[in-house]
C-alpha cells in the first residue's frame, strides 16, 4: 500500500469552495487504497492579513509573538479540511505542529525542521486515518512555536516525506506544473512533464514561483520525487526527480525572467584578497540579498570592476550602505534601476557546446543590450533593460525549441 | 506586591487601535506594581466568523475540529497584544493553552477548566515578566484542542485567578459597569458599584450580558472578588463581593428582561410523580434549554397544567418532541410566542416584605397582564406580552427608586 504526502497550497484551500474541493480530491485518492498525510498552508491572503495586523502593532514586532500569530492561518485550514474530510465519512484529524511534535530548530520567522515524531500518526495511518497537518511551521526545542519562513508548507511536505519514508510526495498548487516560460505572459509557453531536481532549482530560485527552493533543495537531498500538479484539473502536472532518471531530447529546460531587479557596479575598487567580503559582509548582515555578481579580471593589475544586482527596493539601502563603508576605496558607484534578469536553464547544457553563443546571437538580433552575464553548469543569466524583458523571453523560447 | 489576573473581552481587543489602547492600561498597572496575568479573548466577530466558515463547510462539523479552528481567535489576540506590550519596551509573552497547560475535562465545544500549571508561569511573573494567556480554551487529558463554551474567557480569567491565588480579577469590557437595567434602553438605567455574587448571576442569567455566568458562579464559589470595568474610561466599574460585604440601602438592584422567549402550556397532563421529568427528558436531551417551569396545584386531584419557557427559536423543536412524547398522556398543548421575562432582582428582597405584592400592582396600574409568575429568594420573574417589555421595565425601575 502506498504512503503519499498530499500538500495543498493557499489557493488550493483559498475558499469553502476549494476546501470543499481538496477534500473530493484526497477521498479519490483513498480509494485508490493510499495511505495519506496531508499538509496545508493558510487560505490565501490570511498570512498576508496577519503580517499587516502585526505591522500596525510595530514595524519591530516581537518575532516570537509573530510565529504564534502566523501558525494560526494554517491551524484554521487544518481544522476545514479535516472538517471537510470528516463530513465525507472520513476518518481524519488535525494534528498541530505541538502535537506531533515537528522540531525545528533556527531563528524565529526562518527555523528549519530537523525532526518529528512519526509514531503516533503512524499509528493512525494504520488504522486507517488520514492525518492533516499545518504546513510551515513547528516548535524549537524549548517548546515555542516556530515558522520556517514564506512558502515554507513545500518544506514541510519534503520533510515529511522524508521522515516517513512516503512513496511520494504531490504538491497541489494553482498551476498544472512546471511551464517553460511564464504561460500568463508568453502563450506559447509549454507544461513540462519531467524535469531535474537542479533545473527545478534553478527555474523556482529564478522567479518561477511554483515550488520553493529550500523544499527542492531537500528532495534532491534525499532523492524523493516530487510532482507539481493543479487542484482544479485532472491532468498529471510535473514531476520531478533525479537527474539521472531523465533523458535529455532538449537543450534548454526553461526560459525564467525576474523583474524586479536592479543592478550596482563599483567601479575602480583595490583589486586585493577579501575586496568582496568587504563589499558584500555589510550588505548580508544588513539581510540584502545579493543575486549576480560579476567581477571582471583586473585591467591594470590594481583595480577591478565589481557589478551585482539586488531586489530593487533594497537600492537605495545598498547604496547607502556602500557610501558608509570606509574598507572600499574607489567609491566610483553606479546603478541601474529597471533591469530584468533572463535566464534559460537546462541540465542538457552541460553537454551540448554552442549553447551560450545561441543565446547571445539571439537577443543581438533582438538589439537587445546585455549588461552582465553570469552562467553555471546548468544556467545562463544575463541582466538587460528591464523593458525588453517580454522580447527577450519570447526569442530565447523560440530559438531553443521550447514553443 | 499584588497579583492581578486582567481580561479583555473581544471589544477590549477588537481592532489594532483597542489592543494599542488594552497595551496603555497594563503598562499603568504595571507602574502600579502589580503582578499581571493578562486573559484575551477573541477580537470581535472572529469567533462568529470561524463558526460561520465551518457551517459553510457542513452543517454538523466535527466539534473537535472546531476547537482547534475557534483557539486560533484568541491565540492571534494573545500574539497582537504581546508584540504591542513588547513594543513598549515590557517583558510580556504569550502563553498558549499546551504550553502552560490549561487542563480541561468534558465534551469539546463545552469544556470545564480543571487544572493548571503554575509553576512556569508563576517564575515568569517573578522575573518581572506579564504573561498573556487566551481565553475560552485549553487541552484535554487526551491532549486535544478544547472549548469552555461561549463567553468563555471569563472563566479562564476567574480559574486563573482561583489556582495563581491573586488578589483580584478585572473584567475589561466595552460597559462601564453592570447597570440597574439595559441602559441602551432605559435612560435613566444606572451604574451599580457594589453588587453580590447572586445578584449578579440572577441578572446576568437573565439578560445582562455583562458577565458569563458560569465565570460569576466559579467567582462566589472561591470567593474572588471580581470588578467589572470598561476598557474606554477611568470609571472604576462594578465590584462584585460576596453578599456579606455589602449594605443594602435598596431592596432592588436591577431589572433584568429577555426577550426571545416563548411560552408553552401543557394542559391537563396527568399529576403523578415523574411526569415533570418524563416532559423535560426528551426536551433537555436535544439539547433545549428550559427556563421557567411554573406547576400550579392540581384543581382535581388528577390533572394539572405545566407551563415552561424556551428560547423563541426553539419553539418549533420543542413542540415536534412534544408531540411525539408518548408518556404524556394528554396532550392539549398550547404555546405563545412573542413573550418576554421581566425580572426584577436584589438581595435585600429577602428580609423585605410586599415585594410581590408592589411588583404586580404596578404592572397592573399599566395595564399589563402577567402570564405566568416565577420567584426564587432574591429575584421575581413574570412572563407578559413582548410589546409590553420597555413599558415594564421602566414602571419597574422607577417604583424601584432606580431611576
Amino acid at each position: 500500500m502506498k504512503k503519499k504526502v498530499l500538500k495543498f497550497g493557499g489557493t488550493s484551500v483559498g475558499s469553502i469552495e476549494r476546501i470543499l474541493h481538496a477534500a473530493k480530491i484526497i477521498q479519490n485518492e483513498l480509494k485508490n487504497g493510499s495511505k495519506l498525510i496531508i499538509v496545508v498552508s493558510a487560505m490565501s491572503g490570511r498570512t498576508n492579513e496577519l503580517i499587516d495586523m502585526s505591522k500596525s502593532v510595530s514595524n519591530n514586532f516581537n518575532k516570537r509573538e509573530l510565529d504564534v500569530m502566523l501558525s494560526t492561518g494554517e491551524q484554521v485550514s487544518c481544522s476545514l479540511l479535516s472538517g471537510a474530510l470528516n463530513d465525507l465519512g472520513i476518518n481524519a484529524k488535525s494534528w498541530m505542529n505541538w502535537q506531533i511534535p515537528i522540531l525545528t530548530e533556527g531563528e524565529h520567522n526562518n527555523s528549519r525542521i530537523i525532526n518529528m515524531n512519526v509514531d503516533k500518526i503512524n499509528n493512525f495511518l494504520k488504522d486507517g486515518g488520514v492525518a492533516v497537518i499545518p504546513g510551515y511551521q513547528g516548535i524549537s526545542t524549548t517548546g515555542d512555536i516556530t515558522t520556517i519562513g514564506r512558502g515554507g508548507s513545500d518544506a514541510t511536505a519534503v520533510a515529511i516525506a522524508k521522515i516517513f519514508d512516503t512513496d511520494s510526495c504531490e504538491i497541489y498548487t494553482d498551476v498544472d506544473g512546471v511551464y517553460s516560460t511564464d504561460p500568463n505572459k508568453i502563450p506559447l509557453a509549454k507544461k513540462i512533464d519531467k524535469i531535474s531536481y537542479e533545473e527545478m532549482l534553478e527555474l523556482s530560485s529564478l522567479g518561477a514561483k511554483v515550488m520553493q527552493s529550500s523544499a527542492v533543495q531537500t528532495a534532491m537531498m534525499y532523492d524523493i520525487p516530487l510532482q507539481v500538479r493543479s487542484t482544479f484539473t485532472d491532468r498529471l502536472g510535473t514531476k520531478i526527480f533525479n537527474k539521472e532518471s531523465l533523458d535529455y531530447s532538449k537543450v534548454v529546460t526553461g526560459v525564467a525572467y525576474s523583474k524586479d531587479d536592479a543592478k550596482i557596479t563599483l567601479q575602480s575598487v583595490e583589486d586585493k584578497p577579501g575586496i568582496a567580503a568587504d563589499i558584500f559582509e555589510p550588505l548580508g548582515k544588513n539581510q540584502i540579498n545579493i543575486d549576480m555578481v560579476i567581477q571582471n579580471v583586473s585591467s591594470d593589475g590594481k583595480t577591478t570592476d565589481i557589478t551585482f544586482t539586488v531586489k530593487r527596493n533594497d537600492i537605495e539601502k545598498s547604496l547607502e550602505i556602500l557610501n558608509k563603508n570606509n574598507k572600499i576605496k574607489s567609491k566610483n558607484i553606479s546603478f541601474k534601476n529597471n533591469v530584468a534578469k533572463i535566464s534559460i536553464v537546462g541540465a542538457g547544457m552541460v553537454t551540448t557546446p554552442g549553447v551560450t553563443y545561441k543565446m547571445f546571437r539571439a537577443l543581438a538580433e533582438e538589439k537587445i543590450n546585455i549588461l552582465a552575464i553570469s552562467t553555471s553548469e546548468i544556467k545562463i543569466s544575463v541582466i538587460i533593460e528591464e523593458s525588453s524583458t517580454l522580447k527577450a523571453v519570447k526569442k530565447l523560447h523560440n530559438i531553443f525549441n521550447l514553443d
